[in-house]
């Protein structure tokens, strides 16, 4: 495994896997790896020939009252796991780097995809995301990305982006990883205390009592949430973002009675650690 | 020569041509093909073995109260003269094709760059033009992609693009092709009645004299800019958008004495029709 930190090298080791005609699978990352990353690897290293995880904690997705310094950094560790798992090149670029020009390119995804739950609470969230991946699609030029569905709203911003503008390229979507007692794999559990992380199970709690209500028939977009939301507020060192129910893929308005395929996404502090979970509702 | 329609079949047929090792150029145009396209084809066909032409009237960079609808749409001579020069394929999509989603996504470079010159009559010109080129780019995916210097900022702009956001591709600028009498090739040229034909002259003559200037040890950026405005105002069909100096890449305000590489351009309408021109003063 190669620990590779300027678009120069990048760029080397990915025309030479070309050349070689290997496959190309890109895990993007923050760092931090956890398990939820590893799956990602793994999977990566199973449909691809050569596997690229880049470690990077992106400025321009962060707005200035957020934790962009407090982020976790563990490069060390992760490169050791990237190993692992098998990934053939750690990108680890610094902010100079990926922003090469005193003025920005941007890469922005309109629509409601973009302006519901997190875009509301993180106006210029997505438009960080997007951009950085897109650096990261034609510096590595995939023929397979990775990302979590932890990250929903995120993984439906990437699916218009990849479609609008052709990236050739497939957006692989693998599942959200959970710790034993249920709370989704984050980064920022790191974060939390003993007791805001056995308070943090209600997320996972709530939102398999709401899958279970949606499988006993229950259709009713309004009575979903606000069942998931009951729950969380009986919990008092929760505080609610959002608790949104959403029609898939482009996030509009959930229409009951429900029908295809819905998002149940919510976004909860606790302490100051804001956590993120969703169950996708689909009608078999 | 292939002409193509869909976005599915300009795919396959550049997987076909990267299956075979050719390298691919790329000349992105709206079509109403001239010399000065014929410039840009022809040095694509000398430097990459498949060339792809773009034939497509890109609704994006038009603003409602400009020619999109009067814009010379001429496919079947366009590809007449896009085989006579070397291309393997025209790609003339629909606009649905290109902008396959109800909302965009957009792809917009910020700074100075966008700001000035057209970007201040035009602006929101430059995010369509990247906008579309980024389609363009990542369908082609060529190794090369031709643009005229008689865009000199959409140039600049998509130096920058290209630069930001990582573009595995060389990008290769020509230069400006001129009727015989001096007048910028454009296709907005088939617009003017002979009278303002004439009258247009004045831009060519304008920046030739400014050249010389120049080329005689003239470093003062105001005088220069005075004498460009001076000479276009005395040709009374003449109506002036705007006559700037700045310093290249960036477009920013020209510095007396003028150092370094600074691009003189102009916009002016004669009649209803908007003409660009431009010129680049270099110290040897």
């Amino acid at each position: 495994m190669k620990l590779v930190k300027t678009v120069a090298e990048l760029r080397k080791e990915i025309a030479l896997a070309k050349r070689q005609g290997l496959s190309i699978g890109l895990v993007p990352t923050m760092g931090a790896l956890h398990a939820g990353h590893a799956s990602l690897i793994e999977a990566a290293a199973k449909e691809n020939d050569f596997v690229v995880v880049s470690v990077f904690v992106n400025p321009t997705q962060f707005a200035p009252n957020e934790d962009l310094d407090a982020y976790p950094r563990t490069l060390a560790a992760d490169c050791v796991l990237a190993e692992a798992k098998g990934a053939a090149v750690v990108f680890a670029p610094s902010p100079k780097e990926m922003y090469p020009s005193a003025d920005m390119t941007w890469v922005e995804v309109t629509g409601n995809v973009t302006k519901v739950l997190c875009g509301r609470s993180r106006p210029i969230h997505f438009r960080g995301v997007t951009t950085v991946v897109s650096k990261l699609f034609n510096l590595a030029q995939p023929d397979r990305a990775y990302f979590g569905q932890k990250d929903a709203q995120q993984v439906e911003v990437l699916k218009r982006m990849v479609k609008d503008l052709f990236f050739p390229l497939e957006l692989r979507v693998m599942p959200i990883i959970r710790e034993a007692d249920g709370l989704a794999r984050s980064s920022r559990n790191t974060y939390l205390s003993e007791k805001e992380h056995d308070a943090a199970l209600v997320l996972n709690k709530s939102l398999r009592e709401a899958e279970a209500a949606f499988a006993a028939g229950e259709r009713d977009a309004a009575k979903i949430v606000a069942m998931v939301t009951a729950a969380i507020e009986k919990e008092p060192a929760a505080e609610i973002d959002y608790v949104e129910l959403h029609g898939l893929p482009e996030l509009t308005p959930a229409v009951s009675p429900l029908k295809g395929t819905n998002l149940l996404a919510v976004a909860v502090k606790f302490g100051t650690t804001r956590l993120i979970d969703n169950v996708v509702l689909e009608e078999k």
